[in-house]
This record gives C-alpha cells, sequence and structure tokens, in this order.
C-alpha cells in the first residue's frame, strides 16, 4: 500500500493549489487528480447532487489503488466528507478541518471571518468545526459567488474585482475579524486583492497547506507513507475540456502536466 | 400528436425566457421544460460534453412523449443543434437561426453585434448564420462571461454591473454596430444595462420571440399543433435544487409553478 497514490479530486482546476501543497510537503508521494470540469462548478449545487458526484469521483479515483483521498474542494468537504469517510475504508481527508484549526490557532482577537461559495458558507460546517476547536470565537461568514468567475476571467488585480471585494468583503471588516479563511480553493489566487482590501493586519488562512500536514500525520500514523522518493509519476484526470485544463496546471504545479486522461464520470457509481 | 406536449430544455433556469414566449405565442400548447441545474453553466464547456448532455435531456423528454423540442439555450443550439436533427425524428429548434434572422432583418448599416458566452462565441455559429443570411455583413462578437454569475447573483442594475458591461462592450460600439444580439437567454435580464450602455439607437435582439414564431411555423406546416385551449398542464423538471429554480420560475413565468420533479439526468443515453 505504501507505493500506492494519493487521490485528489476537485470540481475543476481550484484543487490544484492543494495538490501543489501535498508534492511540497510529501515530495516521494505520487498523486492521482482528477478535476470534474464537465459539471464545474460545484458552489450553488444542492448537497444531494454533490454527495453523488464525490461518490462516482471516490469510485473512479479506487480504480487507480489509491491508499488514500484527499477532497481539495470546499464545497465537496463541507457537503460530501461524512458521508464518504462512512462508506469508505481508506483515509479520506477534507479542507475544512484542517482550515478551521488554522483559523483557531491564529486569532488573537477571536473574531474569525469565512468568505466561500454559497454551498460551503450555507453549510455552516467551518463555524461548526470553529465552535468546538474554541467556543469563545465569535465567527462570521459571507459568500462571494463572483470570485471564482472573476478567477476563471483572469482579472486578479483589476478595479472591478477590488470594487466587488470591498462590497463583499466589508462587512467582515466592519466586524473587526481579524483571521479570514479563504474557503474556495480559487481565492488564493485572490490573495492579493483580499488582503489590499482586508488590511494587512487581517491574516489570511489558506487551507491548503494545513491539509497537506493532515495528510502527512496521517498517512505516517497508519504506515501508508511512501518512505523513499523513487522520482514522481503524477495523473491527471478531467470529465472535460483537456486541453485548458493543461495550461492552468502548469501555471501553477511544481511538476510538468505533458498528458490529461479523460473520463466520462457518470459511469461510476454515485 | 397534436395534443402532446413541447420540450424545452436549457442549462438551468435562462431557457425559461424561451418558455415564457411560447407560452404567450402559443397558449394552446403545453410544455415539458427540463433545467439541467447539476451541470450549469454549459458556457465554457467542449462540445463533446454539450452534446452528451444535450442527448441525455433528448431521451429523457422523449419518455414525456413530446412532439417537439426547443433547445432554449444558445450554447447547446450552437454545439449540439445539428447532431441532435440528424439523430431525432421531431422537429428540433434552437434558438440561433431565428435570433441570427431577426438580426439581419433589423440591422440597417449592416453592422451586427453578438454576445454570448464563450461556448457560443467561440463556435461562431451566429457569425456563419449571418454570412448566409447577409453576405455582406460586418459581424463582431465577444463573450461575456460574467454576465451570468451576474444575472445569478441579481446585480441587475449595479454599479459594478455597469462597468464590466462597459468593458465587455466597448469594442462593439466602437465598431459602430446598429444591432446586438442578446446570444444567451440569461443576457435579457440585463437588458436595461447593455441597453444603456450601447446607447438607444442600437437594437437589441432577443432571440425568444423569434424561436417561438418559428416554432409555430413548423408545428402549423406539419400539422402538429393543439388546435383548441383545453386549460394548460406545464411540468417543469430539473436535474437539482427544484426549490431556487421555482422561486425564478415564478418570478417570470405567466403561469404559477407549484411543483418541479427531479430527474436523475446521467441515467439516460447521452
Amino acid at each position: 500500500m505504501r507505493e500506492n497514490a494519493i487521490g485528489v479530486f476537485d470540481s475543476g482546476v481550484g484543487g490544484l493549489t492543494v495538490a501543489r501543497e501535498i508534492m511540497n510537503q510529501l515530495p516521494n508521494e505520487n498523486i492521482v487528480y482528477f478535476g470534474d470540469t464537465a459539471r464545474v462548478p460545484y458552489g450553488s449545487k444542492s448537497k444531494d447532487t454533490i454527495v453523488t458526484f464525490s461518490r462516482q469521483i471516490v469510485d473512479f479515483l479506487r480504480t487507480k489503488n489509491v491508499k488514500a483521498i484527499v477532497i481539495a474542494c470546499n464545497t465537496a468537504s463541507a457537503l460530501a466528507l461524512e458521508t464518504l469517510e462512512q462508506e469508505c475504508d481508506i483515509p479520506i481527508i477534507g479542507v475544512i478541518e484542517p482550515g478551521a484549526r488554522t483559523a483557531a490557532k491564529t486569532t488573537v482577537n477571536n473574531k474569525i471571518g469565512i468568505i466561500g461559495t454559497v454551498a460551503t458558507v450555507n453549510s455552516g460546517i467551518y463555524t461548526q468545526y470553529l465552535r468546538n476547536m474554541k467556543p469563545d470565537a465569535l465567527v462570521y461568514s459571507k459568500a462571494c459567488p463572483l470570485f471564482c468567475p472573476l478567477v476563471e476571467e483572469n482579472w486578479l488585480y483589476d478595479s472591478v474585482t477590488i470594487e466587488i471585494a470591498e462590497r463583499y468583503l466589508g462587512e467582515l471588516k466592519d466586524y473587526g475579524v481579524d483571521t479570514l479563511i479563504l474557503g474556495c480553493t480559487h481565492y488564493p489566487l485572490l490573495r492579493h486583492t483580499i488582503q489590499k482590501v482586508m488590511g494587512d493586519e487581517v491574516q489570511l488562512v489558506n487551507p491548503a497547506y494545513e491539509t497537506a500536514l493532515k495528510l502527512k500525520n496521517v498517512l505516517e500514523e497508519k504506515n501508508l507513507a511512501k518512505l523513499t522518493w523513487t522520482g514522481n509519476d503524477h495523473k491527471f484526470y478531467v470529465s472535460d475540456d483537456a486541453d485548458k485544463f493543461k495550461v492552468f496546471a502548469n501555471s501553477i504545479l511544481p511538476c510538468e502536466v505533458l498528458e490529461t486522461g479523460y473520463v466520462n464520470i457518470e459511469q461510476y457509481n454515485g
């Protein structure tokens, strides 16, 4: 099992920011990445739909004999992690708990903000984790549905993006949060604009880093870590438009993505 | 056959603007509407994916014994109409040809603009139709990927929306188009902002109206029109989140939508 790869999935390309952290922190490991580009985005869809989509992806990843799975998507972590954990006999790791843990450790004034998709924010799951970790924390959350399309349009530092960010983040600033969780894997790409609007004194938390750390600990505990580096053989699969995916992947990953495979994801069990 | 319903489908709620036109112009007819809300949006996905999704929906609609199908979605009309027409023995009507025909009749200076999703604009299909109808027309097109999420955020008259519209539409204005096709079913909801930015002298073309008119002609030619009004029994189906759909449907349709059915669309043949 130690030699087997780690499955990582997201609704699209955003989860590559998590894959990148895993590559950096666990250089011995191989990754099988799946991006559900045919059905992206997940952020405005219902729990039932996200659970079905996630099950199909887990079913596909298991055909690749993965030893653990990382849900590199906040929406799927929020809505499907619990169900998948109950159904699977390999470790499944989401991004929510590690992100919440970092925020709980980071805050000084106990006021924590969360931004994410409508589905993630409505699930209330970050708040739930934070309340368990830090019962006296005041938690404020805000859905930012235009952030993902702005990232996809590549308007990362645009005046329009700043205006929209001011609109979305204004109330979190007014509440005086000193820590802000970037609760969607696209948002780290808007980091500079978000930091500018929130002010330098606010700490931004990117759950990707802590998720990779948690994965490392879980693999060590369960004697699943690959112990030596024998070269890397990462694999990338998508449900649509492999070329666009490759361009994005090559712009953010430390390895070159020469080939992506197409997967008819709907044929897997949901 | 005359008594059978008309199938209408879209990636989500946008096609309801087309359903509304059909209800107004063909009051005797019943509609079976399907919104693919689990896989919305279609606008940035590949041709293969859109053809597969559209085939599954046609397969579903045929279980309802529809006598004709309207593809109330510009992206699916652009990428899947030709294939579906070859595979089906009932009339299939898209929104592109009727929209192009109106624009060709409307323009005076022969400069026509088209706005739509990335997939619709890249398909070049509006341009193709317009060139056939009016070989001397100058056609300019522009993808506006942020318009749909702005509609979904309900920022219809917002200063941000005006700024984004100015950014997108600036070059079409510079070209001096006198006619602009709203090549996405969401865009009529941004009509006022688009008109303000383009100026009152530019004619906006909403393909929904002409599509309903074409449907009427096709039904009459093929002796498929329902001849008398016997009350209406429209049916609405979605692949996700029926409640959200109902709110939107009730805000724009002349009839009340009390019930929507959930369809597991992936089980149909693609």
